[in-house]
Protein backbone atom coordinates (compact mmCIF):
# COMPACT_ATOMS: atom_id res chain seq x y z
CA UNK A 1 0.00 0.00 0.00
CA UNK A 2 1.07 3.17 -1.05
CA UNK A 3 0.99 6.70 1.36
CA UNK A 4 0.96 9.76 -0.17
CA UNK A 5 4.16 11.79 -0.29
CA UNK A 6 5.43 14.77 0.79
CA UNK A 7 6.93 17.21 -1.84
CA UNK A 8 9.20 19.92 -1.11
CA UNK A 9 10.61 22.70 -4.06
CA UNK A 10 13.52 24.92 -3.27
CA UNK A 11 15.01 26.90 -6.24
CA UNK A 12 18.53 25.12 -5.01
CA UNK A 13 20.03 23.49 -2.26
CA UNK A 14 18.70 25.49 0.58
CA UNK A 15 15.50 23.89 1.37
CA UNK A 16 17.27 20.71 2.23
CA UNK A 17 17.39 22.27 5.53
CA UNK A 18 13.64 22.30 5.12
CA UNK A 19 13.71 18.37 4.19
CA UNK A 20 15.82 17.59 7.14
CA UNK A 21 13.59 18.97 9.88
CA UNK A 22 10.90 16.89 7.84
CA UNK A 23 13.05 13.71 8.00
CA UNK A 24 13.71 14.35 11.95
CA UNK A 25 9.85 14.86 12.60
CA UNK A 26 8.30 12.23 10.43
CA UNK A 27 11.12 9.77 9.42
CA UNK A 28 8.64 7.38 7.97
CA UNK A 29 7.21 9.66 5.67
CA UNK A 30 7.83 9.35 1.96
CA UNK A 31 9.23 12.73 0.86
CA UNK A 32 10.30 13.84 -2.38
CA UNK A 33 13.09 16.91 -3.21
CA UNK A 34 12.82 18.89 -6.13
CA UNK A 35 16.14 21.82 -6.40
CA UNK A 36 15.84 23.64 -9.58
CA UNK A 37 19.23 23.82 -9.85
CA UNK A 38 19.50 25.26 -12.92
CA UNK A 39 17.73 27.99 -12.32
CA UNK A 40 18.92 29.27 -9.07
CA UNK A 41 18.91 31.60 -7.06
CA UNK A 42 15.26 32.71 -7.99
CA UNK A 43 15.82 35.87 -5.37
CA UNK A 44 17.10 37.98 -8.08
CA UNK A 45 14.74 37.27 -10.60
CA UNK A 46 11.63 39.49 -11.68
CA UNK A 47 8.06 38.05 -9.48
CA UNK A 48 6.53 37.15 -13.47
CA UNK A 49 9.95 34.78 -13.82
CA UNK A 50 9.35 33.67 -10.19
CA UNK A 51 6.06 32.53 -11.22
CA UNK A 52 6.70 30.96 -14.26
CA UNK A 53 9.31 28.89 -12.99
CA UNK A 54 7.61 28.13 -9.54
CA UNK A 55 4.24 26.54 -11.68
CA UNK A 56 6.59 24.63 -13.83
CA UNK A 57 8.43 23.09 -11.32
CA UNK A 58 5.66 22.46 -8.82
CA UNK A 59 3.15 20.46 -12.13
CA UNK A 60 6.51 18.48 -12.69
CA UNK A 61 6.40 17.47 -8.68
CA UNK A 62 2.60 16.44 -8.89
CA UNK A 63 2.96 15.02 -12.20
CA UNK A 64 5.93 13.07 -10.97
CA UNK A 65 5.07 11.86 -7.32
CA UNK A 66 1.66 11.18 -5.55
CA UNK A 67 1.94 14.12 -3.62
CA UNK A 68 -0.16 14.40 -0.07
CA UNK A 69 1.41 18.20 -0.02
CA UNK A 70 3.85 20.36 -1.24
CA UNK A 71 6.05 22.41 0.58
CA UNK A 72 7.68 25.29 -0.97
CA UNK A 73 10.95 25.38 1.01
CA UNK A 74 12.00 28.80 -1.26
CA UNK A 75 11.31 32.08 0.65
CA UNK A 76 11.53 33.88 -2.64
CA UNK A 77 8.41 31.63 -4.01
CA UNK A 78 6.86 31.60 -1.05
CA UNK A 79 6.83 35.45 -0.98
CA UNK A 80 5.42 36.03 -4.88
CA UNK A 81 3.87 33.05 -6.15
CA UNK A 82 2.34 30.98 -3.26
CA UNK A 83 -1.40 31.95 -4.10
CA UNK A 84 -0.85 31.52 -8.00
CA UNK A 85 0.39 27.56 -6.74
CA UNK A 86 -2.29 26.62 -4.52
CA UNK A 87 -4.85 27.87 -7.22
CA UNK A 88 -2.81 25.86 -9.82
CA UNK A 89 -2.45 22.66 -7.77
CA UNK A 90 -4.53 20.05 -6.16
CA UNK A 91 -3.04 19.49 -2.95
CA UNK A 92 -2.21 21.56 0.08
CA UNK A 93 0.41 24.11 -0.52
CA UNK A 94 2.23 25.15 2.45
CA UNK A 95 5.22 28.02 2.13
CA UNK A 96 7.75 28.81 4.67
CA UNK A 97 6.61 32.22 5.04
CA UNK A 98 2.68 31.85 7.41
CA UNK A 99 4.54 28.70 9.61
CA UNK A 100 7.76 31.05 10.53
CA UNK A 101 5.98 33.85 11.17
CA UNK A 102 3.29 32.42 13.63
CA UNK A 103 6.35 30.68 15.23
CA UNK A 104 8.33 34.32 15.99
CA UNK A 105 4.65 35.75 17.08
CA UNK A 106 4.35 32.53 19.46
CA UNK A 107 8.19 33.02 20.68
CA UNK A 108 7.93 36.63 21.10
CA UNK A 109 7.20 37.73 24.68
CA UNK A 110 6.62 41.66 23.50
CA UNK A 111 6.07 41.45 19.83
CA UNK A 112 9.75 43.45 18.70
CA UNK A 113 10.24 41.05 15.94
CA UNK A 114 13.28 41.52 13.65
CA UNK A 115 13.27 39.58 9.99
CA UNK A 116 16.33 38.72 7.22
CA UNK A 117 16.63 37.09 4.32
CA UNK A 118 17.82 37.55 0.84
CA UNK A 119 17.30 40.90 -1.02
CA UNK A 120 14.19 39.48 -2.81
CA UNK A 121 12.54 37.99 0.57
CA UNK A 122 12.98 41.49 2.34
CA UNK A 123 12.23 43.75 -0.57
CA UNK A 124 8.66 41.79 -0.82
CA UNK A 125 7.37 42.87 2.96
CA UNK A 126 5.77 39.07 3.22
CA UNK A 127 7.24 38.10 6.70
CA UNK A 128 5.92 41.49 7.66
CA UNK A 129 2.75 41.02 6.44
CA UNK A 130 2.23 37.76 8.11
CA UNK A 131 3.67 38.88 11.25
CA UNK A 132 0.94 41.60 11.33
CA UNK A 133 -1.74 39.46 10.74
CA UNK A 134 -1.05 37.63 13.61
CA UNK A 135 -0.36 40.12 15.93
CA UNK A 136 -0.88 43.87 14.57
CA UNK A 137 0.69 45.83 17.09
CA UNK A 138 3.94 43.91 16.35
CA UNK A 139 6.87 46.27 15.71
CA UNK A 140 9.03 44.88 12.60
CA UNK A 141 12.67 45.54 11.54
CA UNK A 142 14.41 43.71 8.57
CA UNK A 143 17.51 43.75 7.06
CA UNK A 144 19.05 41.83 3.52
CA UNK A 145 22.17 39.82 4.19
CA UNK A 146 23.17 39.20 1.08
CA UNK A 147 26.43 37.63 1.82
CA UNK A 148 25.26 35.11 4.54
CA UNK A 149 24.23 32.68 1.87
CA UNK A 150 27.94 32.37 0.27
CA UNK A 151 29.58 32.92 4.12
CA UNK A 152 26.93 29.63 4.47
CA UNK A 153 28.14 27.62 1.05
CA UNK A 154 32.06 28.64 1.73
CA UNK A 155 31.56 27.04 5.24
CA UNK A 156 32.61 30.02 7.24
CA UNK A 157 30.56 29.53 9.69
CA UNK A 158 32.08 29.00 13.08
CA UNK A 159 31.60 32.03 15.52
CA UNK A 160 35.01 31.91 16.45
CA UNK A 161 35.81 33.08 12.42
CA UNK A 162 36.72 36.70 12.93
CA UNK A 163 35.08 37.35 9.08
CA UNK A 164 31.83 35.52 9.94
CA UNK A 165 31.83 37.50 13.13
CA UNK A 166 32.20 41.13 12.01
CA UNK A 167 29.52 40.37 8.82
CA UNK A 168 27.05 38.92 11.65
CA UNK A 169 27.68 41.96 13.82
CA UNK A 170 27.45 44.46 10.84
CA UNK A 171 23.89 42.85 9.16
CA UNK A 172 22.09 42.10 13.24
CA UNK A 173 23.63 45.40 14.91
CA UNK A 174 19.90 46.82 14.02
CA UNK A 175 18.35 43.94 15.40
CA UNK A 176 20.06 44.33 19.36
CA UNK A 177 16.15 45.28 20.84
CA UNK A 178 13.97 42.99 18.96
CA UNK A 179 13.07 39.45 21.22
CA UNK A 180 12.62 37.25 17.98
CA UNK A 181 14.86 37.14 14.82
CA UNK A 182 12.97 35.60 11.85
CA UNK A 183 15.67 33.35 9.56
CA UNK A 184 13.71 34.31 6.61
CA UNK A 185 16.20 31.95 4.34
CA UNK A 186 16.94 28.80 4.37
CA UNK A 187 20.84 28.82 4.16
CA UNK A 188 20.56 30.83 7.68
CA UNK A 189 20.06 27.52 10.16
CA UNK A 190 23.77 26.67 8.84
CA UNK A 191 24.74 30.49 10.51
CA UNK A 192 22.44 29.60 13.63
CA UNK A 193 25.96 29.63 16.01
CA UNK A 194 27.56 33.04 14.79
CA UNK A 195 23.70 34.74 14.66
CA UNK A 196 23.32 33.57 18.20
CA UNK A 197 26.78 34.39 19.45
CA UNK A 198 26.07 38.53 18.14
CA UNK A 199 23.07 38.35 19.89
CA UNK A 200 21.73 39.06 23.12
CA UNK A 201 21.45 35.46 24.71
CA UNK A 202 17.62 35.95 25.28
CA UNK A 203 16.49 36.40 21.78
CA UNK A 204 14.85 33.88 20.10
CA UNK A 205 15.35 32.58 16.58
CA UNK A 206 12.59 31.65 14.16
CA UNK A 207 13.72 29.16 11.60
CA UNK A 208 11.45 27.69 9.17
CA UNK A 209 13.18 24.15 9.08
CA UNK A 210 11.88 23.69 11.99
CA UNK A 211 8.64 25.49 11.51
CA UNK A 212 7.85 23.82 8.70
CA UNK A 213 8.11 20.58 10.27
CA UNK A 214 6.21 21.51 13.02
CA UNK A 215 3.05 22.56 10.66
CA UNK A 216 2.92 19.93 8.28
CA UNK A 217 3.54 16.78 10.67
CA UNK A 218 -0.25 16.58 11.03
CA UNK A 219 -0.97 15.85 7.65
CA UNK A 220 1.06 13.29 7.47
CA UNK A 221 0.43 9.66 8.27
CA UNK A 222 1.22 7.83 11.43
CA UNK A 223 3.88 7.08 12.75
CA UNK A 224 4.96 3.51 11.31
CA UNK A 225 7.98 1.69 10.99
CA UNK A 226 11.41 2.26 9.50
CA UNK A 227 12.58 5.04 7.36
CA UNK A 228 10.18 6.27 4.35
CA UNK A 229 11.28 6.26 0.56
CA UNK A 230 13.42 9.51 -0.10
CA UNK A 231 13.50 10.63 -3.65
CA UNK A 232 15.91 13.73 -5.27
CA UNK A 233 15.11 15.23 -8.21
CA UNK A 234 17.70 18.33 -9.35
CA UNK A 235 17.74 20.33 -12.60
CA UNK A 236 21.24 20.33 -12.78
CA UNK A 237 24.12 18.60 -10.77
CA UNK A 238 26.75 21.23 -11.25
CA UNK A 239 30.17 20.16 -9.79
CA UNK A 240 30.46 19.99 -5.68
CA UNK A 241 26.58 19.09 -5.30
CA UNK A 242 27.24 15.93 -3.49
CA UNK A 243 29.31 18.26 -0.89
CA UNK A 244 27.06 20.98 -0.98
CA UNK A 245 23.68 18.89 -0.28
CA UNK A 246 25.55 16.70 2.52
CA UNK A 247 26.27 19.89 4.48
CA UNK A 248 22.86 21.21 4.46
CA UNK A 249 21.13 17.78 4.75
CA UNK A 250 23.34 16.54 7.49
CA UNK A 251 23.19 12.91 5.08
CA UNK A 252 24.51 12.94 1.35
CA UNK A 253 21.97 12.23 -1.22
CA UNK A 254 22.42 9.52 -3.41
CA UNK A 255 22.07 9.09 -7.14
CA UNK A 256 20.06 12.35 -7.71
CA UNK A 257 17.56 12.03 -10.49
CA UNK A 258 18.66 14.86 -13.34
CA UNK A 259 15.59 16.06 -14.82
CA UNK A 260 14.60 18.66 -17.27
CA UNK A 261 12.12 21.64 -16.86
CA UNK A 262 12.79 23.25 -20.17
CA UNK B 1 25.95 54.17 -43.40
CA UNK B 2 25.53 51.45 -40.59
CA UNK B 3 28.56 49.89 -39.30
CA UNK B 4 28.97 46.46 -37.49
CA UNK B 5 28.22 46.57 -33.84
CA UNK B 6 30.38 44.89 -31.10
CA UNK B 7 28.33 42.53 -29.24
CA UNK B 8 28.96 41.74 -25.86
CA UNK B 9 27.35 39.10 -24.03
CA UNK B 10 27.55 38.30 -20.11
CA UNK B 11 25.60 35.61 -17.70
CA UNK B 12 24.42 39.19 -15.93
CA UNK B 13 25.42 42.71 -15.26
CA UNK B 14 29.58 41.96 -14.48
CA UNK B 15 30.15 42.15 -17.94
CA UNK B 16 28.94 45.49 -18.02
CA UNK B 17 32.72 46.19 -16.46
CA UNK B 18 34.16 45.14 -19.74
CA UNK B 19 31.51 46.96 -21.74
CA UNK B 20 32.58 49.82 -20.02
CA UNK B 21 36.77 49.51 -20.67
CA UNK B 22 35.04 49.41 -24.55
CA UNK B 23 33.28 52.58 -24.27
CA UNK B 24 36.48 54.28 -22.79
CA UNK B 25 38.49 52.70 -25.42
CA UNK B 26 36.50 52.92 -28.95
CA UNK B 27 33.49 55.24 -27.78
CA UNK B 28 32.05 56.41 -31.13
CA UNK B 29 31.50 52.30 -31.83
CA UNK B 30 28.05 50.77 -31.96
CA UNK B 31 27.64 48.53 -28.94
CA UNK B 32 24.89 46.20 -27.65
CA UNK B 33 25.11 43.86 -24.47
CA UNK B 34 22.78 41.18 -23.73
CA UNK B 35 22.59 40.29 -19.85
CA UNK B 36 20.62 36.54 -19.45
CA UNK B 37 20.04 38.50 -15.83
CA UNK B 38 16.65 35.72 -15.76
CA UNK B 39 19.65 32.91 -15.53
CA UNK B 40 22.33 34.38 -13.57
CA UNK B 41 24.75 33.14 -12.04
CA UNK B 42 26.27 30.10 -15.13
CA UNK B 43 29.05 29.43 -12.67
CA UNK B 44 27.24 26.89 -10.36
CA UNK B 45 26.22 24.88 -13.71
CA UNK B 46 27.06 22.26 -15.50
CA UNK B 47 29.03 22.69 -18.73
CA UNK B 48 26.09 21.07 -20.58
CA UNK B 49 23.65 23.41 -19.25
CA UNK B 50 26.47 26.65 -19.87
CA UNK B 51 26.77 25.70 -23.66
CA UNK B 52 22.83 25.41 -23.84
CA UNK B 53 22.65 28.85 -22.99
CA UNK B 54 25.04 30.25 -24.06
CA UNK B 55 24.29 29.51 -27.87
CA UNK B 56 20.95 30.50 -26.98
CA UNK B 57 21.96 33.89 -26.32
CA UNK B 58 24.71 34.33 -28.71
CA UNK B 59 22.41 33.34 -31.43
CA UNK B 60 19.81 35.86 -30.24
CA UNK B 61 22.69 38.96 -30.50
CA UNK B 62 23.25 37.76 -33.91
CA UNK B 63 19.77 37.69 -35.24
CA UNK B 64 19.48 40.98 -33.88
CA UNK B 65 22.07 43.05 -33.90
CA UNK B 66 24.62 43.58 -37.27
CA UNK B 67 27.62 41.70 -35.44
CA UNK B 68 31.14 42.73 -36.53
CA UNK B 69 32.37 41.04 -32.65
CA UNK B 70 31.06 39.00 -30.19
CA UNK B 71 32.64 39.23 -26.60
CA UNK B 72 31.59 36.73 -24.51
CA UNK B 73 32.27 38.92 -20.94
CA UNK B 74 31.37 36.11 -19.06
CA UNK B 75 34.13 34.13 -17.25
CA UNK B 76 32.53 31.13 -17.27
CA UNK B 77 31.12 30.79 -20.85
CA UNK B 78 34.57 31.72 -21.97
CA UNK B 79 36.13 28.72 -20.03
CA UNK B 80 33.82 25.99 -21.02
CA UNK B 81 31.77 27.18 -24.28
CA UNK B 82 34.03 29.43 -26.52
CA UNK B 83 35.19 26.50 -28.94
CA UNK B 84 31.85 25.68 -29.31
CA UNK B 85 30.62 29.45 -29.65
CA UNK B 86 33.43 29.92 -32.46
CA UNK B 87 32.10 26.96 -34.60
CA UNK B 88 28.33 27.94 -34.06
CA UNK B 89 28.77 31.42 -35.36
CA UNK B 90 30.19 33.48 -38.22
CA UNK B 91 31.05 36.46 -36.53
CA UNK B 92 34.46 36.29 -34.49
CA UNK B 93 34.13 35.50 -31.04
CA UNK B 94 36.37 36.66 -28.44
CA UNK B 95 36.37 35.58 -24.51
CA UNK B 96 37.98 36.88 -21.68
CA UNK B 97 40.59 33.92 -20.92
CA UNK B 98 42.95 34.82 -23.26
CA UNK B 99 43.55 38.36 -23.43
CA UNK B 100 43.33 38.46 -19.72
CA UNK B 101 46.21 36.14 -19.58
CA UNK B 102 47.72 37.27 -22.23
CA UNK B 103 47.86 40.61 -20.86
CA UNK B 104 49.18 38.98 -17.75
CA UNK B 105 52.17 37.15 -18.98
CA UNK B 106 53.13 40.57 -20.48
CA UNK B 107 52.88 42.19 -17.04
CA UNK B 108 54.33 39.22 -15.18
CA UNK B 109 58.42 39.71 -14.35
CA UNK B 110 59.01 36.51 -13.30
CA UNK B 111 56.38 34.38 -13.96
CA UNK B 112 54.73 33.59 -10.93
CA UNK B 113 51.20 34.47 -11.68
CA UNK B 114 48.31 34.50 -9.80
CA UNK B 115 44.71 33.87 -10.55
CA UNK B 116 41.13 34.44 -8.72
CA UNK B 117 37.80 33.73 -9.57
CA UNK B 118 34.26 32.13 -9.43
CA UNK B 119 34.36 28.73 -8.27
CA UNK B 120 33.39 27.63 -11.39
CA UNK B 121 36.39 29.52 -13.46
CA UNK B 122 38.83 28.48 -11.13
CA UNK B 123 37.59 24.82 -10.98
CA UNK B 124 38.08 24.86 -14.77
CA UNK B 125 41.67 25.54 -15.08
CA UNK B 126 41.47 28.28 -18.23
CA UNK B 127 43.35 30.42 -16.90
CA UNK B 128 46.31 28.18 -16.35
CA UNK B 129 46.13 26.65 -19.43
CA UNK B 130 45.74 29.47 -21.44
CA UNK B 131 49.44 31.09 -19.11
CA UNK B 132 51.33 27.70 -19.89
CA UNK B 133 50.37 28.03 -23.47
CA UNK B 134 51.83 31.35 -23.55
CA UNK B 135 54.69 30.45 -21.08
CA UNK B 136 55.38 27.29 -20.52
CA UNK B 137 57.84 27.49 -17.53
CA UNK B 138 54.73 29.79 -15.81
CA UNK B 139 54.46 29.43 -12.21
CA UNK B 140 50.46 29.60 -11.44
CA UNK B 141 48.58 29.23 -8.15
CA UNK B 142 44.39 29.76 -7.94
CA UNK B 143 41.98 30.39 -5.76
CA UNK B 144 38.08 31.17 -5.77
CA UNK B 145 36.83 33.76 -4.02
CA UNK B 146 32.83 33.51 -3.40
CA UNK B 147 32.34 35.99 -0.99
CA UNK B 148 33.80 38.88 -3.78
CA UNK B 149 30.56 39.04 -6.09
CA UNK B 150 28.17 39.59 -3.53
CA UNK B 151 30.71 42.24 -1.33
CA UNK B 152 31.22 43.78 -5.01
CA UNK B 153 27.30 44.05 -5.14
CA UNK B 154 26.65 45.39 -1.67
CA UNK B 155 28.91 47.64 -2.43
CA UNK B 156 31.41 47.15 1.03
CA UNK B 157 34.41 47.75 -1.59
CA UNK B 158 36.03 50.73 0.32
CA UNK B 159 39.84 49.34 1.59
CA UNK B 160 39.20 50.85 4.53
CA UNK B 161 35.93 48.79 5.93
CA UNK B 162 37.25 46.03 7.75
CA UNK B 163 35.60 43.08 6.03
CA UNK B 164 36.36 43.60 3.26
CA UNK B 165 39.69 43.90 4.11
CA UNK B 166 39.52 41.01 6.52
CA UNK B 167 38.29 38.43 3.37
CA UNK B 168 40.41 40.18 0.88
CA UNK B 169 43.33 39.40 3.16
CA UNK B 170 42.06 35.66 3.57
CA UNK B 171 41.58 34.80 0.12
CA UNK B 172 44.89 36.82 -1.06
CA UNK B 173 47.23 35.37 1.26
CA UNK B 174 48.14 32.85 -0.83
CA UNK B 175 49.39 34.92 -3.44
CA UNK B 176 52.50 37.39 -1.45
CA UNK B 177 54.49 35.54 -3.56
CA UNK B 178 52.91 36.21 -7.11
CA UNK B 179 54.08 38.74 -9.19
CA UNK B 180 51.34 39.14 -11.34
CA UNK B 181 47.25 38.76 -10.11
CA UNK B 182 44.49 38.03 -12.65
CA UNK B 183 41.35 39.03 -11.36
CA UNK B 184 39.51 36.49 -13.30
CA UNK B 185 35.75 37.70 -12.75
CA UNK B 186 34.26 40.19 -13.97
CA UNK B 187 32.85 41.53 -10.81
CA UNK B 188 36.44 42.53 -9.66
CA UNK B 189 37.31 45.67 -11.11
CA UNK B 190 35.08 47.21 -8.22
CA UNK B 191 36.83 45.45 -5.41
CA UNK B 192 40.32 46.56 -7.17
CA UNK B 193 41.33 49.12 -4.77
CA UNK B 194 40.77 46.66 -1.58
CA UNK B 195 43.06 44.19 -3.49
CA UNK B 196 45.94 46.29 -4.02
CA UNK B 197 45.55 47.42 -0.54
CA UNK B 198 46.49 43.84 0.96
CA UNK B 199 49.10 42.56 -2.02
CA UNK B 200 52.33 44.30 -1.97
CA UNK B 201 53.00 47.22 -3.97
CA UNK B 202 54.72 45.72 -6.83
CA UNK B 203 52.07 43.36 -7.92
CA UNK B 204 50.50 43.76 -11.38
CA UNK B 205 46.87 43.28 -11.64
CA UNK B 206 45.45 41.94 -15.25
CA UNK B 207 41.78 42.56 -15.33
CA UNK B 208 39.51 41.37 -18.49
CA UNK B 209 37.81 44.46 -19.26
CA UNK B 210 41.21 46.59 -19.73
CA UNK B 211 42.53 43.35 -21.57
CA UNK B 212 39.37 42.60 -23.93
CA UNK B 213 38.73 46.28 -24.53
CA UNK B 214 42.48 46.66 -25.67
CA UNK B 215 42.13 43.85 -28.00
CA UNK B 216 39.27 44.44 -29.71
CA UNK B 217 40.21 47.86 -30.28
CA UNK B 218 41.58 47.21 -33.31
CA UNK B 219 38.41 45.00 -35.13
CA UNK B 220 37.00 48.51 -34.70
CA UNK B 221 36.33 50.85 -37.45
CA UNK B 222 38.67 54.24 -36.79
CA UNK B 223 37.67 57.03 -35.02
CA UNK B 224 34.43 58.88 -35.48
CA UNK B 225 32.88 61.46 -33.96
CA UNK B 226 30.44 61.23 -30.97
CA UNK B 227 29.43 58.59 -29.67
CA UNK B 228 27.65 54.79 -31.20
CA UNK B 229 24.82 53.48 -29.94
CA UNK B 230 24.57 51.58 -27.30
CA UNK B 231 21.46 48.92 -26.79
CA UNK B 232 20.74 46.74 -23.39
CA UNK B 233 19.04 43.35 -23.55
CA UNK B 234 18.19 41.59 -20.70
CA UNK B 235 16.36 38.54 -20.02
CA UNK B 236 14.90 39.59 -16.63
CA UNK B 237 14.81 42.99 -15.08
CA UNK B 238 14.65 42.51 -11.46
CA UNK B 239 14.29 44.96 -8.59
CA UNK B 240 17.46 47.58 -8.08
CA UNK B 241 18.71 46.31 -11.09
CA UNK B 242 19.34 50.01 -12.69
CA UNK B 243 21.36 50.68 -9.85
CA UNK B 244 23.43 47.66 -9.40
CA UNK B 245 23.67 48.44 -13.35
CA UNK B 246 25.31 51.76 -12.40
CA UNK B 247 27.41 50.71 -9.80
CA UNK B 248 29.33 48.53 -12.85
CA UNK B 249 28.56 50.50 -15.72
CA UNK B 250 29.51 53.78 -14.25
CA UNK B 251 26.53 55.21 -16.21
CA UNK B 252 23.04 54.41 -15.83
CA UNK B 253 21.39 52.02 -18.77
CA UNK B 254 18.35 53.77 -19.84
CA UNK B 255 15.56 51.35 -21.18
CA UNK B 256 16.68 48.42 -21.11
CA UNK B 257 15.34 45.85 -23.49
CA UNK B 258 13.75 42.92 -22.05
CA UNK B 259 13.42 39.55 -24.21
CA UNK B 260 12.86 36.26 -23.86
CA UNK B 261 15.38 33.57 -24.71
CA UNK B 262 13.01 30.82 -23.35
Amino acid sequence: MSFPVIGVFDSGVGGLTVLRAIHRRVPWADTAYLGDTARVPYGTRSAETVVRYAKNAARFLVSRERLGVLVVACNTVSAVALDVLAGDLEVPVIGVVEPTAARAVALSSAGRIGIIGTPGTVRSGAYERAVRRLRADAMTISRACPLFVPLAEEGWTDPSDPIARAIAERYLSPFGEVDTLILGCTHYPLLEPIIRSVLPVSTQLADAAEAVAESIAPLVRERAEGVGQRRYYVTDVPKGFSEVAARFLGDGIHDPIEVDLG
